[in-house]
C-alpha cells in the first residue's frame, strides 16, 4: 500500500509511474524488461511504465507518484491508497510479435491490440514497433481489421440527418487549405459536415493550426453534435473518444519518427471520420512527384483500398486524384493560409485562383451526394454559394458559434527570395517549401510562414521576388535562410 | 543560459531533461514530434528528450533538470550554466527512414547509425523502429557493416596473446551453463579467455547471474586486462565501452519488445567479443523444436552468415550445432546452476552428465585452437583437466581474484510438480520450462528457480516427482503454478 502523489511532468504520450528504489525487493537491473506496474485503487486501475527515483523529497519509499497522464488516468486524488504490482504480459502481445515476424493478423488480433494502446499497455516502443512492423507488410484485410478496431465504441450518431458528409485530403502539399472554404459551402448549402481536424504530419500547417487562429477548435462532444445540428458545419477537434485517443499515441510516435505510412494513415482518417459519423466521405490524393504520394499507381491502390474498407464498414467513399505538382493558394503558414481562405469568401479579385477552383471542384463533390445534384451541377451550385457571400456568412457563423479569436500578427522578421534569372516557373517543389516553412517556425510558432507571389506558369525577371518568408525571431529566418541556401524550390526556365 | 539540476530518476536508456513550462516560447502540444534538445556547457555536450514540468520546486523556469543517465553524461555539477536548444534531426535519420522503407544500407550508414545511438540522439522510439525494420530484412553485408559499426574503437589489444578464446551459445536453452566450466578448464589449460557475459535474453538465468552469486562479475576495463593476464580466465561484464553501451541500448529495447531477432543478436554477440579482443571464437548453435533456433537449415544459415561476417572482420569462429531438445543440467536458476558447476568440478557422482558432456566437447574444441592439440585431442585433455581438479581450483582463483561473494539461499516456497502417469519421458518443452522459471521469479530474484529431477529417456511412476518449482513469495509461486496448469512441460509415453 503507498499513498499516491502527483508529479507535474508531462511525457506526452506514456503513463509514467516514480518509485522510490528503496521500495523495491528486487534489483534495479532487472526491471528494464519488466518495467509496467498495475496501479490499483478501489475504483480504478491503470497501468504505467516505471521510473526508479533515488530522492525521498520528490518521492519517499511509502509513496508512488504519478506524471500528468497518469494521474488523469488513474483520477484519483493525491493521498489515496494504491497498490502497485508488476502487470504481467499485455494480452496482444504475442499478436504484436507475430507481426513483426510477418504474419498476418486477424480482426481480433488488432481489437486486442488498439484496446491495449488505450489502455495504456503498450509503450512507445511498442507502438513503434507495431508502426514499423505494419507499415512494412500489412494486407487489405488487416487494414479493413485495424480500421474497425479504432473505430469508436462510442461513436457519435446522427438519427436525424441523411446524409452526414466529409472531406480529407491524404497530401501533404502546402497551402492546400481548401476543407474551411468546403465546410462553409457544403455548410451553407445545408448538408451537416462535422470536420473533424488534427496536426500537420508532413506539410506546414493543418487545417487545425488554420481555424485554430481564427476561432476555438476544441468542442466538447455534445458541443460538438449541437453546432452541426443547428449550423450544418463545424471545423473542430473533439475529445474524448476512446479511440482519438488511441490514434494519437500512434501519430504521436509516427510523428516522432517523422513517419507517414500510407496503410497507417488510411486507417486513421477513415477511423476518425466513421466515429465522427460520416456516411458519404470524400478523398482527395494529389500525386505529384515532390508530393507525399508521387505515383498514379500509388494513388489508385489506395483508393481501392478505402473503397474497400468503406465497402465493408458501410461509409459510401469516393476517392479524387488531383493534381499535386505545386503548392495551392499563396499562403503557406496558419495567418497567410486564412488569408487565402478569406480572400475567396469575400470573391476578391487578387483571390488565388487555384485554390478557389480546387475548393469548389471539392465541394461540388461532396454537393453531389445529394441525390437531387447528381449529374455535375454541384460545381455550378457551390459556386452560386460562393459568390452569392452565403459561404462567407456561413464561416463567420462557424467562428461565432465556436467562439471567435483576436487574430495573431505576421512574424517580423522577413526575406524575399528573389529570382535568380528570368523566364518561366516550371516548377516548384512541395517538399522543399515545407522544409523552408517548417524551418522558419511554421509549427511552433503561428506568425511564421511563406508567401508565395510567383506559381507555376508565371513568367518572372531576374532579381524579382519569387516568395517572402516570415519567421518571429532572427534565428528561426537565419535557419530558413539556411534552407533556402540548398535550394530555392524553384525551377525556372530561361526561353530567351 | 539555465542552471543545472541533477532530478534522481532512472529511466534506463535514455536521456530526459525536464523544463518548467514557463521557460518555453511554443506551444507545449508543439514537443512531442521535435521534442530532443542540446544542452551545452562550456565543456561538454550531450542530447535529451524534453518532459515539460508544471511544478517549480521541481525545476524553475530559470533551471533545467536531467535525470540520471543524462546528468551523468553532461558530467557537470549542479548550478552549472547551460544553454539549451532544440536539436536538428540526428544525422542518421535518414538512413533509419530508408531501412524502415526496406532498403540496403551501406556499412557508412550503420557507422552514422550507431554514433547516434552511443551519443543518444536516437529514443527508445527509434531504436525499436531500427531493430524491427532491420529485423525483418537485413542482407549479409548490412550484417557485416552493423557488426563492424558496433566494434568499439577502444577495443582490447592483447599484444602477447598468440590466441584469445571464447565461446557463446545463441541458445536460449535453461539451465545450459557451459561457459563456466569452460572458462575454468581453458584457462587451467593456460590459453587467455576473457569470457565478457550479458543479460538472459530467452533464457531464465545467463552466466552474469549465475557467475554473480559467486563473485563480484562488474570490473574495470583495466581489472579485466589484468585478471585475463594473470590469470588466463575471467568471467565478467566489462565496462564502460562506448559501443557496448549502444548494444545496452539496443538489447534493452530487444528485451522490452521480447524480441530476438537473430541477425540481431549475431552482430551484438560478434562486435562484444572482437571488442573484448578475441582471436577464435566457438558458437553454439543449439536446434530444438522448442529452442530459439528450431531447424538445422536455420542453424547453418547463422553459421554461414557468422562466418562471412568474422574472415571479413579478421576473427576466427568456429560454429558447432548441438543438441537443443531439452533442458542440460538439472538446475534452472542462478544457485541452482551455481550448484550443478561445483557438483561437476568437484567430480560428483551426481553431477548431471549431460552438462558435464557438452562442457567438456565445448571446452575441447576451444583447446584444439592451440595447434598442438589439433586433431581431437581437445576432449581428453579437457577431461583430464576437470578429474584432476585443475578447473575447480581456476574456478576457485577466478572467484577469489574477482571477490568472491555471499552465497544466496534457495527460495522458501516450493512445489513439486508429479508425473501425471507412469512411463518414459520423451520430451522436455525448453520453452514452457523457460516459462515456468521466469513465472516463479527467477530473473527478479536470485532464490527461485526449478530443480529438473527427470531428463528425457528416464522411467517414471505416476505421482512421482519430475522437478521442484522454488520461489521467494507465496504470490510467485502461485504465479509459476498457473504456468504449470497450462502444461507441465513434459511429455510422458506410457509403454504398458
Amino acid at each position: 500500500m503507498l499513498s499516491l502523489k502527483h508529479l507535474n511532468i508531462k511525457s506526452f504520450n506514456e503513463n509514467l509511474a516514480y518509485l522510490n528504489k528503496n521500495c523495491l525487493d528486487y534489483s534495479i537491473d532487472d526491471i528494464s524488461a519488466l518495467s509496467q506496474v498495475e496501479i490499483q485503487t478501489e475504483n480504478s486501475k491503470i497501468y504505467a511504465f516505471l521510473q526508479i527515483v533515488d530522492d525521498d523529497s520528490l518521492v519517499s519509499p511509502t509513496q508512488l507518484a504519478l506524471n500528468d497522464e497518469a494521474f488523469a488516468n488513474l483520477g484519483e486524488s493525491e493521498g489515496t491508497e494504491v497498490i502497485v504490482s508488476l502487470a504481467a504480459t499485455a494480452p496482444s502481445r504475442t499478436a504484436l510479435k507475430r507481426k513483426i515476424a510477418g504474419n498476418i493478423l486477424s480482426p481480433q488480433d488488432y481489437k486486442f491490440i488498439i484496446k491495449d494502446i488505450v489502455n495504456r499497455r503498450y509503450s512507445d516502443i511498442d507502438i513503434a514497433s507495431f508502426i514499423v512492423a505494419g507499415g512494412t507488410f500489412i494486407s487489405a484485410n488487416e487494414v479493413l481489421g485495424l480500421t474497425d478496431a479504432l473505430v469508436d465504441n462510442t461513436k457519435i450518431d446522427w438519427p436525424y440527418e441523411k446524409l452526414v458528409v466529409d472531406h480529407h485530403c491524404l497530401g501533404g502539399i502546402p497551402g492546400n487549405k481548401t476543407d474551411i472554404i468546403i465546410a462553409a459551402i457544403v455548410g451553407a448549402y445545408g448538408i451537416a459536415i462535422p470536420k473533424t481536424v488534427a496536426k500537420a504530419t508532413t506539410s506546414c500547417a493543418s487545417v487545425a493550426d488554420t481555424m485554430g487562429i481564427l476561432c476555438n477548435i476544441n468542442l466538447s462532444q455534445d458541443k460538438f453534435k449541437e453546432l452541426v445540428t443547428t449550423n450544418r458545419a463545424v471545423v473542430a477537434n473533439y475529445e474524448p473518444l476512446e479511440v482519438v485517443d488511441a490514434i494519437k499515441s500512434i501519430s504521436n510516435v509516427e510523428r516522432h519518427l517523422g513517419l507517414t505510412q500510407q496503410e497507417f494513415l488510411l486507417t486513421e482518417v477513415l477511423a476518425l471520420k466513421i466515429s465522427a459519423g460520416v456516411t458519404h466521405l470524400l478523398i482527395d490524393i494529389p500525386v505529384g512527384e515532390k508530393s507525399r504520394i508521387k505515383t498514379i499507381y500509388e494513388a489508385i491502390r489506395l483508393r481501392k483500398l478505402a473503397e474497400f474498407v468503406g465497402d465493408r464498414l458501410g461509409i459510401d467513399i469516393e476517392v479524387v486524384i488531383t493534381d499535386g505538382s505545386e503548392p495551392i493558394g499563396n499562403g503557406i503558414g496558419a495567418i497567410l493560409e486564412a488569408r487565402d481562405i478569406i480572400q475567396i469568401l469575400k470573391n476578391k479579385p487578387n483571390a488565388p485562383q487555384d485554390l478557389l477552383e480546387k475548393s469548389l471542384f471539392l465541394a461540388g463533390r461532396l454537393l453531389e451526394f445529394d441525390p437531387k445534384l447528381h449529374g455535375g451541377k454541384g460545381y455550378d451550385t457551390a459556386a452560386e454559394i460562393l459568390r452569392s457571400g452565403q459561404a462567407l456568412e456561413k464561416l463567420n457563423e462557424i467562428i461565432r458559434a465556436q467562439g471567435k479569436k483576436e487574430q495573431p500578427v505576421l512574424g517580423g522578421y522577413t526575406r524575399d527570395v528573389l529570382a535568380p534569372e528570368s523566364g518561366e516557373v516550371i516548377a516548384i517543389d512541395n517538399q522543399q517549401i515545407n522544409r523552408i516553412g517548417i524551418w522558419s517556425g511554421v509549427r511552433q510558432y503561428l506568425g511564421a510562414g511563406i508567401d508565395l507571389f510567383k506559381k507555376v506558369g508565371d513568367i518572372v525577371t531576374a532579381g524579382e521576388p519569387l516568395y517572402r518568408i516570415y519567421a518571429c525571431s532572427p534565428e528561426d529566418l537565419e535557419l530558413a535562410e539556411t534552407v533556402v541556401e540548398d535550394s530555392i524550390a524553384y525551377t525556372i526556365k530561361n526561353n530567351g
